[in-house]
């Protein structure tokens, strides 16, 4: 008799579930649904203005994506309710909102619907950079140990220097909300009607020791705002689960409106970019997973813990259960080449791609793949959205140079791929320099799967072969791999994470190898960005911070 | 009984005439003629493809140029033949072709055809970059003391590098060569029948010194390379005739051609961006035009000659008879905005724009006039096409930062325009610390008719008021003058073209203010320009070099 989980994946613009089969992974259906308000960083739904750096979004677009993709799934794959024996979920992190007692966001009730602080702080909110810029501050004055394990500094993804923010500019929202919930853990909670707490993601965007169980201690948080002493216990006051536990049951009302059997089993909420390492196979240290989206997720494996400046975190049990699982990553990915082609791409590019049924990236790329390395002149700084790793600043911006007149599209096009390829080899030379091994370069996420232009760069600028998993689903079908350890070998499914991952993550690869004459061009230019990061990004000339203060004056005048 | 004369304004895509009034410089009719080829910067008209930097035109180009807008003035006007009493030329420079003994362009025989290096090379062709850095190089060696007159840097957009290069690449089109001609000696040529060479053209492009009527030294060339002893008796033997003299009359052939009396006057060619100094009334030491074209190039009246490290040159009676006429440029403007108008402005942007039935410029401007300055955080290096003064590298490139995913088109246009106007400031920088003052600035050329905002944004960059002179025919209105000149009093003209320029310049202008506290952001984002631009450009980081010799080497593997 067949076994099936659901795994549930939200990302930045939409939720996706896929339904797979527990003995083997094989997925059997899949939904998708894009957030009606998708990501608000200009204006509320009513209209009110937003500064600039935020990035909220509507909780009840969650809920309303879980009312289509479950099912959507269960009616095309035709399995029956009671052959779902999971439930997984991962989402973006950190993505939090205030709720109050009874669960429900602030933003959702009518008093606080213009409050730009009730609603959910995606991501990639940026506008905590100076609460997190503090948090680093004091953290180093006070020799905190725990800095260290985060790479050293604080970023404002994270969830506790937008809560700062939520404090310092909205007070009484602070005070009116019961818990700090990720969206994650809120997912959960739709789902089953009670609190969890997923670890992994308090371990990585809260600070949260598994080891001591425990978070920073309340004198740091005094020392950084004497009303925030006691901000862990009041505002993060549910208990941490471990990854791969059962969070709890499907409750009635909501296996009513899905479709689903009450009291299904429903996994602790994961990070949507580290549930992607069990659907790739990944079980060993050394081997590195780049999860290539909107931005770029890079998880490595490592059987100790290690201070490695610059990177998002070192988290025991944080990936996989028994190794510690380090997080680093870069915030301007495929967002970067859709800005592009949205801004930037000219009238006639789309027209001829129109002509050729071609998608604009599609054209672009049938383009650019016929440049050789360094033919563009261009060379690029892939810092639009800031950067996450390896210099956690967030007032970083993009930097493009070498164009000439006869610069094409397709040249910066192929250049922006270029550097994001650089900056991935930044990450991976600084935790080889800093004693975690990278032996084994695997890629997912939609780029991954779309552009095999993109992936011989990577290969080629890293000196290594990239793997790329033949499934297009790596994180829905890593929720659904939690999913069958959340359901246990009681219900047909598995008792841990590993062997469900033996058994249903993805086996089939297509390899990328690395050409000589290439990686040889592609190390003058990584010696070019590495120069340019360093001048912009360590201090030498911090024109671009000068230019943000400036543009911030500007903004005020208007 | 009216007198009129007709100027001729040979620029880098098209041929303009006007049909101006000698009493009083009104303008009664204009024509434009674009050439067929434009500027051939991948292939010759045979297909046969063009390495990276060359940019050639099409001697045909400048003959049917002729042949359409002289007899297009005289039908439009309605001016009779016998009343047009002389033709002034102006044209790009150093634009020049290798001509044989009957002053026939070498590409116009069928045994060239196929030669790159028959054709015209057009200012900016750049390929001749390394010729001018060995120039450079050799001078400084022997202690040439031309060299400081001209900045004291060598550019490939003079005549002999591009000259030498042909030695070098293709000897014997150097030697079927009976002299290297200027684009504007040749257009008199085509009208008279008869040879004559510029004085300011020779002076400013080809290192001609007045005061003593010679070029630099023979052993100055015999040091760059043996085969050039003897160049400018063998190449540049026609000799040098002063600015406002009379070339010779319009041949029997030509007038019957064009529908004008044999005999007309025809003024000794003029470049066509001093001829406008002229036409806006500029005859005082102090005061500065700059013609902003697809290029921009900045003059300068002085009274005496000094060493300006980066300019163009200071050549005696360059820009107008009596005084030091000072040349300063840079070498991306109108070409920058258009790239990008090209290039890098998406489909809805046009789309937007033809529903208003705007030019997209005008609407980018429509857009980019709403910020403030320092509100798009972004900067740039104006360097698509190299840099001519006040670094005089071609090798250099642009470069932009700032960029985020919220950057909008609009931001990036009015980035470019800001570049252009800190370039500017450098050049007027730079004068004032040699010792020319610039105490009046005056804008002409399209981009100072068609852009309000561009030019508020020189004011408030400079700290100037700008002038711009309401007249859409600077360098053909320029070219009119200096054929009134070449007329003389006898013919109901002026014998001197001071005496031309008082009765026929515009007299009327419109000026943009400077606003303080515009000036005082752009006072600190020029800061960053400079340091940016002294940083990339003064040799701290070569980056721009390197890239180009990595994409050279990338293009020779095609």
């Amino acid at each position: 008799m067949s076994r099936y989980t659901i795994g549930l994946d939200y990302g930045t613009l939409s939720g996706r579930a896929v339904l797979a089969d527990a003995a083997d992974g094989r997925v059997l259906a899949t939904a998708v649904y894009e957030y009606p308000h998708a990501v608000m960083d200009r204006t509320l739904p009513s209209g009110a203005t937003l500064p600039a750096d935020w990035a909220l979004q509507h909780p009840a677009d969650y809920e309303q994506a879980l009312l289509h993709i479950i099912p959507q799934v269960l009616a095309e794959s035709g399995v029956r309710a009671e052959d779902v024996i999971g439930v997984g979920v991962d989402f973006t992190a950190s993505t939090a909102m205030p709720v109050n007692a009874e669960g429900t966001p602030l933003c959702l009730l009518p008093q606080y619907e213009n409050r730009p602080h009730a609603y959910v702080k995606l991501w990639k909110h940026h506008a905590a950079q100076r609460y997190a810029n503090e948090m680093t501050r004091i953290a180093r004055q006070r020799g905190e140990g725990w800095l260290d394990v985060y790479g050293g500094k604080v970023s404002s993804e994270w969830s506790l220097p937008k809560l700062w923010q939520v404090l310092d500019e909205d007070p009484e929202i602070y005070h009116a909300m019961d818990e700090w919930m990720e969206a994650g853990d809120y997912l959960v909670y739709l789902l089953t009607g009670r609190r969890s707490h997923s670890g992994s993601i308090a371990g990585y965007k809260a600070f949260y020791n598994k080891g001591n169980n425990a978070y920073p201690p309340q004198d740091y948080f005094a020392a950084l705002d004497e009303r925030l002493r006691t901000v862990m216990q009041d505002k993060f006051k549910t208990p941490v689960s471990p990854l791969g536990a059962c969070a709890g049951g499907v409750s009635e009302t909501m296996a009513r409106r899905l479709g689903l059997i009450a009291d299904t089993p429903v996994a602790v909420a994961h990070i949507d970019a580290h549930v992607g390492a069990a659907a790739v196979g990944i079980t060993r240290p050394g081997q590195m997973l780049a999860i290539l989206g909107t931005s770029t997720c890079h998880l490595c494996l490592g059987e100790k813990e290690r201070a490695v400046p610059g990177i998002c975190g070192a988290v025991a049990d944080g990936i996989l259960p028994g190794s510690y699982g380090y997080e680093a990553g870069q915030s301007c990915v495929g967002d970067g080449f859709a800005w592009f082609t949205h801004q930037m791409v000219p009238e006639k590019y789309y027209n001829e791609a129109k002509s050729r049924g071609m998608h604009i990236q599609q054209y672009l790329t049938s383009l650019a793949q016929n440049l050789r390395p360094g033919e563009s002149g261009l060379m690029m700084l892939d810092w639009w959205n800031g950067n996450r790793s390896i210099l956690t600043d967030y007032d970083l911006q993009g930097l493009m140079l070498g164009m000439t007149l006869q610069t094409r599209p397709e040249e910066i096009y192929r250049a922006m791929i270029e550097a994001t390829a650089f900056g991935t080899r930044m990450i991976v030379d600084n935790f080889r320099a800093h004693g975690v091994a990278v032996e084994d370069f695997f890629a997912t996420g939609g780029i991954s799967r779309k552009n095999a232009m993109a992936m011989q760069i990577y290969a080629d600028v890293l000196h290594m072969p990239v793997r790329v998993a033949d499934t297009d689903q790596g994180p829905a079908l890593g929720s659904a791999i939690f999913a069958a350890a959340a359901a246990g070998s009681a219900r047909g499914a598995y008792d841990t994470v590993a062997q469900a991952a033996a058994h249903m993550a993805s086996a089939r690869y297509t390899v990328y190898q690395p050409d000589a004459s290439s990686a040889e061009i592609y190390d003058q230019l990584y010696a070019e960005y590495a120069r340019l990061h360093d001048y912009f990004g360590r201090g030498e000339n911090d024109v671009m911070k000068r230019l943000k203060r400036i543009r911030e004056g500007a903004l005020k005048q208007h």
